[in-house]
């Protein structure tokens, strides 16, 4: 489909809570005919002559046929969610009845919507732009504190108004700039060029700074991958459990990638965990099974942000630890040596855990988690940067890294001497690129790739 | 707990959509404090001073966090589903940030609503009254178009209003006789007993009605259970697999009771099936396992109430149909020889079908299946009663039942010149019955049980 504004004359409806009986469903209705469709529907008040943002009881018909007493929000436009006219129908969470409300309303001249389609329309009719518009996906898929937060303050247009403001500072340069080209034969220079190197570094700086946010955004979106290794043995699947058990939040069981890895997801200090429990690692098994396992482990740990090297804190000694230790030398994850089994020790724990900077713990009775917890936060707190926002999708990343690329080319030709042609193209490769995360350039591909992630009804 | 009127000074929330992930997600909150504590946690309109029937747009905070951005349903008692302030909060449907406004409200005071709480509290307020919050539970699991259409009738009160009639016509005959008994030395009857005697008939000639269609309605609210049998190779699975591909609203795959009989639901007609295919039976089998599944098939036979007996309408002769058709004699069910691959038969099919009353069919062209579909359907329509109001629900069968046989007494004592106080105390037990159906009476033990069947957030 095109997404260009003129399709939307035709009204679309969707079941918007999620499907499943429930005391509640509600069925969203968006577009210029969606009241008096709803109306020819609805026995109670007459719905066209209602205000907005007001409720009202009555009947949803089928020609005779009650399909239910619902609960009907009117809003008009512009003042909706959608910037259209729309209708929100709040009725028993019925499956069956919610479907016979939605043929009844595609009987009247509604269509089925597409998935984001809600929000697609409210992005045409600029009730949000596009980096808002995927941080109400963001939102929606939210499982933990920071996933939450990061993706509020983007749905709230924190982003997107600091990308606005560059991208209309460049703007004005790129103009003058241009007009200079026009006055080529009188010299003239509208521009004044330190203003526009000085603009120019302040806003590569910024979207270094943006750039940089995304390790720590992209994490906090989609857990941090962390891995348990060790011995066999050594507790890792103790140490899984009591990581689990311990939480308020498990929020899911992923199933892994191979069939070998099993995946569990946590949240610990509002931060989601992807937690990998690893086959143990031992040198010269026979067991052509296990060294399979073995294998994937190590792939797993190539993928991994933090790894946790549990070993057994009775048995093992700092020679052996650095030993083990040496074999994940040249990972990009950081490395926690976790001593276990401390329940183990009598007396205190040998001074060199400290200086390794070992966590200790004894998954068995539970103790030391809570170090192990801040240690974690630690580490992933040192990927965040000062910036108050921080970038959690691809596209935006990607985006931000061609606007920065082209400015790092403004940069270049302004100290070279470059003709005004070649600058002002570079700036208008930026604003383009800054453009498109904001939606003010956009291509229906990229329109129907992202609203296409969107559930129904959304 | 108790359900006595002044428990309820508390106010309650619950999600009231379905779990999981969806555009929308509704939190309900009501009580006396609904308003004011969903305003604590609201930055937009204040809501103490809104109006009943609005919406507001705001955001909804955990102290200086904001936890979404909602629409908020303001609904002033007593009109409001449940009589009480009401609060209908539409967040974006992500079932984390629900949980975290559900904690934030249980936090300024709000507890979890129990399942059903607020058709409860609807019921305590007077709203509707038992037989009705019955239906509101009934409409929700309705999964055809006659179960919609019984339970929709029973929530918009046409049942209970007849029944609320009778009773109170009772009410004042009970009075009369009562009154009589007081003036006994004088030896007056304010209660005209042919009048009296008129009225109970009338009355017990009604329940008889209702108390019929609770066949009819059991079946429909729950499915029809169907069996196909017949010899093995009849076609009996390709019937099945033909009558669910034909139709547009497969409703669920149930699991057997045992673990042999896998149980189909499918709506045909408007009507929901719950169709069981069986072992092909054979006489004489020598496979033991074979047998348990023929023993099985007869079970089901015993506990259907519709029993597709599919023959090869090409190899079998009318005797030898006769033959096996004698094999059920005696069974409850209505029995359907149905002539299944008449696309073997050259040119037309044999006169005794139609003399038999068979339904003729081809499973693997689908021909003859519309016919099929009428024969169930007026086998089904003809346990439909006169009477507009259907009785679906168990405990109503139990009190009708029982108030029938308490008049049946009236009708006997008076004849038999009973006292007056025999009689006034036959008419309260009828009285009693009937209150039990619409919650004139009520115990906190049946309004547990009736409330604890509701999904949370009713």
């Amino acid at each position: 489909m095109s997404y260009s504004r003129n399709q939307f004359d035709d009204s679309i409806c969707a079941l918007a809570t999620p499907q499943g009986v429930g005391a509640i469903g509600v069925i969203r209705v968006s577009g210029k005919s969606a009241i008096s469709i709803v109306n020819s529907c609805f026995k109670g008040k007459n719905l066209e002559q209602a205000e907005g943002h007001t409720l009202h009881f009555g009947r949803f018909m089928d020609e005779e046929t009650v399909l239910d007493e619902v609960l009907v929000s009117v809003f008009k436009a512009p003042k909706s969610y959608t910037g259209e006219n729309t209708i929100e129908l709040s009725g028993h969470g019925s499956p069956y009845i919610l479907q016979r409300i939605l043929e009844t309303l595609i009987k009247k001249g509604c269509r089925m919507a597409l998935p984001g389609e809600f929000t697609l329309r409210a992005f045409l009719n600029k009730k949000l732009d596009l980096a808002q518009a995927e941080a109400v996906a963001d939102l929606i898929a939210s499982a933990s504190d920071a996933s939450h937060s990061t993706a509020m303050n983007q749905m709230r247009g924190g982003f997107s108004s600091q990308i606005s403001e560059l991208r209309e500072k460049l703007m004005n340069f790129a103009s003058l700039i241009e007009l200079e080209l026009d006055f080529s034969e009188e010299d003239v220079e509208f521009a004044d060029r330190s203003s526009l190197n000085q603009l120019v570094h302040y806003i590569i700086e910024l979207l270094g700074g943006l750039i940089d946010s995304f390790k720590y955004g992209n994490a906090i979106r989609n857990g941090i991958p962390t891995v348990i290794a060790g011995k066999p043995n050594a507790g890792k699947s103790t140490l899984l459990n009591a990581l689990l058990n311990d939480d308020r939040a498990i929020v899911s069981e992923i199933a892994g990638t191979t069939r070998d890895v099993i995946e569990e997801s946590f949240v610990m200090g509002g931060i989601q965990f992807r937690l990998t429990d690893t086959a143990g690692i031992r040198k010269g098994s026979s067991d052509v099974i296990e060294n399979i396992g073995i294998e994937k482990t190590f792939e797993r740990i190539q993928q991994a942000s933090i790894v946790l090297y549990v070993f057994d804190a009775s048995t093992t000694s700092q020679v052996q630890l650095q030993e083990e230790l040496a074999a994940f030398d040249g990972i990009n994850a950081v490395l926690v040596p976790v001593a276990n089994k401390l329940d183990l020790i009598l007396g205190a724990a040998p001074e060199w855990f400290n200086e390794m900077n070992c966590v200790s713990i004894s998954s068995k009775t539970r103790t030391g988690l809570k170090g192990l917890e801040e240690r974690l936060a630690a580490i992933v707190h040192s990927d965040k940067v000062k910036n108050d926002v921080i970038i959690t999708n691809l596209r935006h990343f990607e985006a931000l890294s061609a606007a920065k690329e082209s400015l790092e080319s403004v940069l270049a030709a302004s100290h070279s001497g470059l003709s005004g042609e070649l600058l002002a193209f570079d700036i208008r490769k930026a604003i383009f690129h800054l453009g498109e995360i904001t939606g003010d350039i956009t291509t229906d591909d990229l329109l129907a790739n992202i609203f296409s992630k969107f559930c129904i009804g959304k």
